[in-house]
């Protein structure tokens, strides 16, 4: 059928997913037994289909709550670090910080399955808000101006230049005659030109861009038209590609968070498979032979005393970063060399209490994100909550894969908070009067997983990514290192999926 | 400050509002009171306000209801038109069509404070939806796309084509130099395009519009890239108009909705006011005279006994469909020629409940709208209750001003829903199974208002507006069709304040 509709050259339907409906394994061999090291989302799928089908589970994590990634933090929580250091967050009742994944969209299907299944309530995740800001450093006079009216100018400004190549019959080969004409018609209405095909100030464009002054009601002064940013100022400008953000599907709505908190979907899991998770517990060998698995692991409590877990399977999700680091991993060299082979993504994350909703009530700022060239690069303000009073958590900084990232990595957590507050007031000047408390999370620095996700590149995915996904012997590994979409809770699950279907295969054959 | 920085060239500050928080009126002289007609929002923020201030305040509703226009159709109300026909609406419990306003942009500023105020809590109204159709008969082959493959797709063609005129330096004397060469480096970005500045079919372009198959984890098939519909399809076609709608600033992101319904604002000032207005109240005749305002109506259970109000003061909320139709308004010939010149806009909704979210569970479109060029062009997924399980009510049309909207108000009740099932089943096939009843309200054939909303143009705005806001003797009107913003809540908001804050003056004067 797709191949057929796109000879007709219009066809272009896309969205075929991976993820069809539940997943239907059943018929385990009676007493078989699967090991599941690591309860995050990854695992607790693993081990929450496994027992549907039939077979003996048990997960062995870490820490002392299961979750993983699918984290959220709240006041009374604490974050360790590497060197021990111990922020406690102090947000208010009912406020939280999500520093793991904090969005989902529509097209990761898997993961808003399970959130039906297990009745986790969902609301929508506002990524794309047109009156939260851009800002440059050095563009435009260092000044933060509104989403809508980059997003609207730059269209504006491309369709009016494109019109007069089009008037001028400079592209004649590309598109001529009728269809020039029609090109016009359809760019003038996209780019809200006038008769003239401009770009202009006049209230034709402020319908796209926002008026200077609103309408308002009775006699109140007449509305005023908005005088676009020029194009000379917007070209090469960094607000530019800021917009690439609103155009990717990666980030398309409509999007979602749960309600609450991200990791309101692990504690569903974790209530499902309370019988089954032991948690502080750290894995530090796994052995596999004819006719089993061995997992040795210590008690975090009693960490002299080496206890042992065996099964017939293991389904592995520790972290490629963590799991390098065991003292002995029993599989071929293929897999092991994938496995010392990935580097994680650094990723910093910082929350900021404040005492009122400044960014609603000042700045009709009503959840979304803005950007800007500072070293905090993002500022999101909560998609829950709207329009309330008291105290809320904003994301004062969420940094990825680069030099602004590290630096925040290698600063102390009280310096990364106060910092994304003097940078952010440089955006809302209120962050100064109203800052109330902040927490910082360095996921380089978090002692359970070295780092925030798998960063492959093609070189790594050509060379290692199908020995890493392989079976080897009784062991598979999963999460969102495993897949291909890596840092995203829906890579996480679709990979674990992949995994326990290969294995329950090998296990019924 | 806006002079000085759009001098720069760069400023280009929009949004400021005529509304900047909550009005004060104070200090009425003891005794004095006001007798407010209608009571819709204009109404009752009028009532709310000059309460508040020291006036004495009643209300003539000739509903059963308050609210107006602000209206919520749930199972077991009735709708009656100018005919006495009635529909009887059988949605299950909790679902609702809004016939009337159903959004509410960030930009409303006066009604979110009343939200705030009232304590009507909000949530987001999806208007941007990617993942929702357009379709257009006899283009592409009259099959729905995907939003985001024609949003992407026009944004990608035109980045290539005027990329392509810049690099043959037909644009010289707009854009040239560096400049040229940062446009270029800006297009590529925005456009999608590859290293030779084209739109084509690629991982990248899919990053925009989407897989064609969605990446996996583990083993799964690899990802594959969607092919972009063809310039040559595209030009001309309705599908391009169709994407004004996500410029425009009317539907910028956030929107919102009151949870449960757009009336719970109309409800919670309702109790606010419960014992000053008197509902069933039809009112016949508007006299003034130097010492007051005297109102005739009648009750409309005992219609043949006229019934006098008495107040110091009017404030007439009275639509002008109808108030052009009462026996007499004792008002100078300039406001009465404006009454007497206001056409009224034609709108039809149409509400349909369905046995399940198809629109989720098999299409995964989460709220925001599909337009066609179908008669029913729209239709409106409900923005509450995702995943949520069994009937659920979506909007099947949505016409307003035009032949399909003057279609609709011709045919009966039940022609309507017939209708739009028949032919939203072209877009969603799944229709007729699921379909279980329907509602059409069709403004024009409504009792209590004969139209939806004060159709203004320039031309009448220049002859009769000023005419129709200003204040004559002891009467002001106010309503959306006193504002600039008319069919939206927030002109009759804003025209109510305007209006009381002039009535005060000249009260306390």
């Amino acid at each position: 059928m797709y191949q057929a509709m796109s000879t007709l050259g219009f066809a272009a339907q896309s969205g075929q997913y991976q993820y069809n409906g539940p997943i239907k394994l059943e018929g385990a061999k009676p007493g078989s037994s699967v090991v599941i090291l690591g309860a995050g989302l990854a695992g607790m799928v693993a081990a929450y289909e496994l027992r549907r089908a039939g077979y003996q589970v048990q997960i062995l994590e870490y820490q002392d709550r299961a979750g993983g990634r699918c984290y959220t933090l709240r006041g009374g929580d604490s974050v360790e670090e590497i060197d021990a250091s111990v922020q406690k967050v102090q947000f208010a009742r009912g406020n939280y910080l999500n520093p793991g994944p904090w969005r989902v969209p529509y097209h990761h299907v898997a993961l808003l399955d399970y959130y039906k299944k297990l009745g986790v309530e969902i609301e929508p995740f506002n990524m794309f808000n047109h009156n939260a800001y851009l800002h440059a450093d050095g563009e435009l006079g260092g000044k933060p101006v509104r989403a809508h009216e980059v997003y609207s100018d730059v269209r504006g400004h491309v369709a009016e230049l494109l019109a007069k190549s089009v008037r001028q019959n400079a592209l004649d080969d590309a598109v001529s005659g009728e269809d020039a004409q029609k090109l016009l018609a359809s760019l003038k209405d996209w780019g809200f030109l006038d008769k003239q095909y401009r770009y202009a100030k006049n209230m034709q464009t402020s319908m796209a861009r926002g008026y200077a002054v609103e309408p308002g009601g009775g006699l109140m002064p007449v509305a005023r038209p908005s005088q676009p940013i020029g194009l000379k100022d917007l070209v090469g400008t960094n607000l530019w590609s800021m917009l690439g953000v609103f155009n990717m599907h990666e980030f398309a709505t409509t999007m979602f968070e749960p309600k609450g908190g991200m990791d309101m979907l692990a504690q569903a899991f974790a209530r499902e498979l309370k019988d089954v998770i032991r948690l502080r517990s750290q894995v530090v060998r796994i052995e596999q032979g004819a006719d089993g698995v061995t997992i040795s692991y210590k008690d975090r409590g009693d960490p002299d005393n080496v206890l042992k877990a065996r099964a017939d399977w293991c389904v592995c999700t520790i972290p490629a970063s963590v799991l390098s680091q065991l003292e002995e991993i029993q599989v071929g060299k293929p897999m092991l060399d994938a496995i010392q082979s990935l580097p994680y993504g650094s990723s910093v994350k910082i929350g900021l209490e404040f005492n009122r909703r400044f960014w609603e009530e000042d700045e009709r700022i009503y959840g979304g994100i803005s950007y800007t060239s500072l070293p905090i690069e993002q500022i999101s303000y909560p998609s829950t909550g709207y329009l309330s009073s008291g105290p809320a958590v904003l994301l004062g900084s969420y940094t990825y894969e680069n030099t602004n990232s590290y630096r925040f990595t290698a600063m102390s957590p009280e310096e990364r908070v106060r910092l994304a507050v003097e940078w952010g007031s440089r955006i809302h000047p209120q962050y100064k009067k109203e800052f109330r408390s902040g927490v910082a999370l360095a996921w380089h620095r978090m002692p359970w997983i070295h780092g925030c996700y798998g960063l492959w590149n093609d070189a790594l995915r050509a060379a290692h990514y199908d020995d890493l996904a392989a079976i080897d012997g009784r062991i598979v590994l999963a999460g969102e290192h495993v897949s291909y979409i890596p840092a995203w809770q829906e890579g996480a699950i679709l990979s674990s999926l992949d995994a326990i279907t290969r294995l329950h295969a090998k296990a019924s054959a």
